[in-house]
């Protein structure tokens, strides 16, 4: 077993390409499932390394990278890398044996947040979190009704599949909507059933929050109850939704007085991307607190970890069913300590402090853009979670989608990696690694600027 | 982003404990959820390190290791540690962008199935893999009936628990088997619905498969039909069962004649362990080939990494609903470079011969105890996935779990790391590192012998 590594030679060039291009595609194509989609379809990227905030394809040129939210503290950063490597070398197993990576990663972790949420479960992703988040609300609850938002999408396996109206919408009815989904509207106060326009003045958390509310009100008249209502601190495939700031509070309170748990999917948005805080649901008030919170895709900066943090009452009604629960690569000691590392980095490189700042400094370029390009409808976000909404026409609202993919086109283009999203696939999405500077955020808003102008003078764009 | 890592000091001592064992049961207790479960749980391992067959606890003592057959090739295998070191420094991102890593281990992988078995998906878990694969055979034949064998486990999300009667028998009614579960005889002719000693010289296989066929027909009366059947090719948590050699080919046929797709689980048994073939499903003939095959554990040697390898048919009615299956780490260079490594050891280092010749030498070992032990009832299995059923009698082979669980703590005493399992918990499961070896084999069986002997001499020991 100590045989010294050249027995297993392995044919990498100096650009970490082994196979041409070409063959690359063909042998994705033969052998890969077309279900799984590439970026830029018709002529895709590939990537062979990266570092900090930036891609470098096969032909070395380097891309600024605005959408692998998941690479939170920047792609390949040393001393997560040194971590998982230096693990890697000593011990890889399960959690039914005690480990010290596992225990204190976990103390860590807990203590970002608030403190009924103490008790801990890892697993490898955030649709594995949310699955166990859904099976602990039924196990406290004893019900399976789930209360979801539009445009929600918490995962890929079944059961999230079934509570992810992003994916269900567009499915064939066999696979529609079941009968426990029950879906509110996202509070989305720009392009929502209820607009700022058209409520001046008006608290729109509180009347998003009322169709919750008469859910639970037609589980009760049916005699029954939700299990769960389940929503993203921020909503990423809907668009950059920033909900109204009571809209949690209040919906939170409906849910606990119908007999619910509150689920935070903070899988996209956690870990400091929102800048003030490290969970997103924080930046609603002290007072709003999940009772079940998930968490994933920038835990391990690209490693597969997740988890799920709870109070100690849902852990224990999960405890009471006598199952129990083993997930084989959960908290193993490589996962806690790259996990632990990615903590590291934010504290030490103070990028909680570093996207609220450059986030801010980027909306102001792009609230800039607003006053010279009509077809800015709206600017949102908060820290380094940013949408911006093209529209065709700024009182209707109406989604200008060809011109969002023009910029995303115009921008590979330029060596800036940036994607849509929404019902509309009209948003303009920012989520880069936090190392992202305020130097690049010129260089996004200068050519935001430039591409916008360009549609504005092709007189034939609009249709 | 390029600052030394000794920004970021972490202290372990040279033994590689952090804190003390009594802090480390205080924090897990604190913040990690209960259902959770330890091995030992009275006096729990606390293993600090691991190196082939061989796990290091706190203290320093060696302990040879019988049950992580997750560690496939080996704990720590230099070559495997050092290819997910070195890709890890160079990128880690997911599978939309086009990466080498990815579509050449695809290439490999696929080589060592049957030809139409030739498209894969990549995902993290056997759990994942088994929930897609349910996906995809819902997809394929529009019905989401299951066929499951009896003590089966197929993984911890909500529509695995579903299917796996290992898990819901203990169940509160809540969660009770499903309308669209069908639960199967488990085929073993030790212990199950149909015995050798009561059907001797008939083909049992036969006899089983009629038991799922009488499944299919009563959907056929319901005017439904199987989406699929789905099994582990050997059963690992059902007490290491061995099928009959023509249980599966009877059951395809009687499943795929009334219209449903058959998934053989390799999550535990894949990757050679059978000594003989990559799959274990190709122990029972060549004519034995799934439509959906999940693989997992094994694949990454401890890192998470699992995979789903399907027929363009099913692959193309998965692509066909339109829906994109993205999985965030699933397929990344890390996990490929890593997965790949553990074939290249498989390969360089003969571990399947290997597994063949020392699990055949073991095998005869634990058989010459069964001449001398009257508890022995069965010694079964194949290369490296072997197991020894104790029973209180030969005749009405009534199972001895008090026996089997002094085994296991008597092993624990001698260093030796054994697990059972089975429905009564009284067959010892031997699943080491495939780097296990005739001494270790020696010592194995040495010890049983005297620890037999011991419970034997314990003439208050039989209750």
């Amino acid at each position: 077993m100590d045989k010294p590594d050249n027995l297993h030679p392995r044919a990498t060039s100096a650009n970490h390409e082994q196979i041409p291009r070409s063959e690359t595609i063909s042998l994705r194509e033969k052998h890969v499932g077309k279900s799984c989609k590439l970026f830029f379809k018709a002529d895709p990227l590939k990537i062979v390394r990266a570092q900090g905030q930036y891609m470098y394809n096969e032909m070395g040129e380097e891309l600024l990278d605005c959408i692998n939210n998941v690479c939170h503290v920047g792609h390949c950063h040393p001393h997560v890398v040194k971590s998982g490597q230096d693990q890697m070398a000593i011990l890889n197993t399960n959690n039914r044996f005690l480990h010290d990576n596992l225990v204190l990663y976990a103390e860590r972790l807990i203590k970002t947040f608030p403190e009924r949420l103490s008790v801990a479960f890892f697993v490898n992703s955030g649709s594995e979190a949310n699955d166990l988040a859904l099976r602990m609300a039924r196990a406290h609850t004893k019900s399976r009704e789930v209360i979801t938002l539009e445009h929600a999408y918490h995962g890929h396996v079944i059961s999230l599949m079934e509570i992810s109206p992003y994916k269900f919408k567009n499915q064939s009815q066999d696979d529609a909507c079941p009968d426990q989904t029950h879906i509110a509207p996202v509070p989305d106060v720009y392009r929502g059933k209820y607009r700022d326009q058209d409520y001046p003045g008006q608290d729109l958390g509180e009347v998003y929050a009322e169709d919750v509310k008469e859910i639970c009100e037609k589980l009760a008249e049916q005699g029954k109850k939700p299990g769960c209502f389940i929503a993203e601190s921020l909503q990423s495939c809907g668009g950059q939704i920033i909900y109204p700031n009571s809209y949690l509070r209040h919906v939170y309170n409906h849910v606990r007085a119908a007999g619910g748990l509150c689920i935070a999917d903070e899988v996209q948005v956690g870990f400091g991307r929102v800048g003030t805080n490290w969970w997103a649901f924080q930046t609603y008030g002290n007072d709003v607190i999940p009772d079940i919170v998930t968490i994933g895709k920038p835990m391990g900066n690209g490693h597969p970890v997740a988890a799920v943090v709870t109070t100690e009452e849902v852990a224990a009604s999960f405890a009471g069913t006598g199952i129990e629960y083993f997930n084989t690569y959960g908290g193993n000691p490589v996962s806690c300590s790259i996990a632990s590392a990615v903590m590291d980095v934010i504290e030490d490189e103070k990028l909680m402090e570093h996207a609220e700042e450059v986030g801010r400094y980027l909306k102001r370029g792009l609230e800039r853009l607003m006053l010279k390009h009509e077809i800015v409808g709206d600017v949102r976000g908060v820290g380094m979670f940013l949408g911006l909404d093209l529209v065709k026409d700024r009182t209707t609202r109406e989604p200008f989608t060809a011109a969002a993919q023009h910029v995303l086109t115009r921008f590979r283009e330029e060596r800036i990696l940036l994607q849509s999203d929404g019902p509309y696939n009209n948003v303009l999405k920012f989520k880069s690694p936090l190392v992202f500077n305020k130097s690049n955020a010129d260089r996004l808003v200068n050519t935001l600027d430039e591409v916008l102008e360009e549609i504005r003078l092709m007189s034939n764009f609009i249709d």
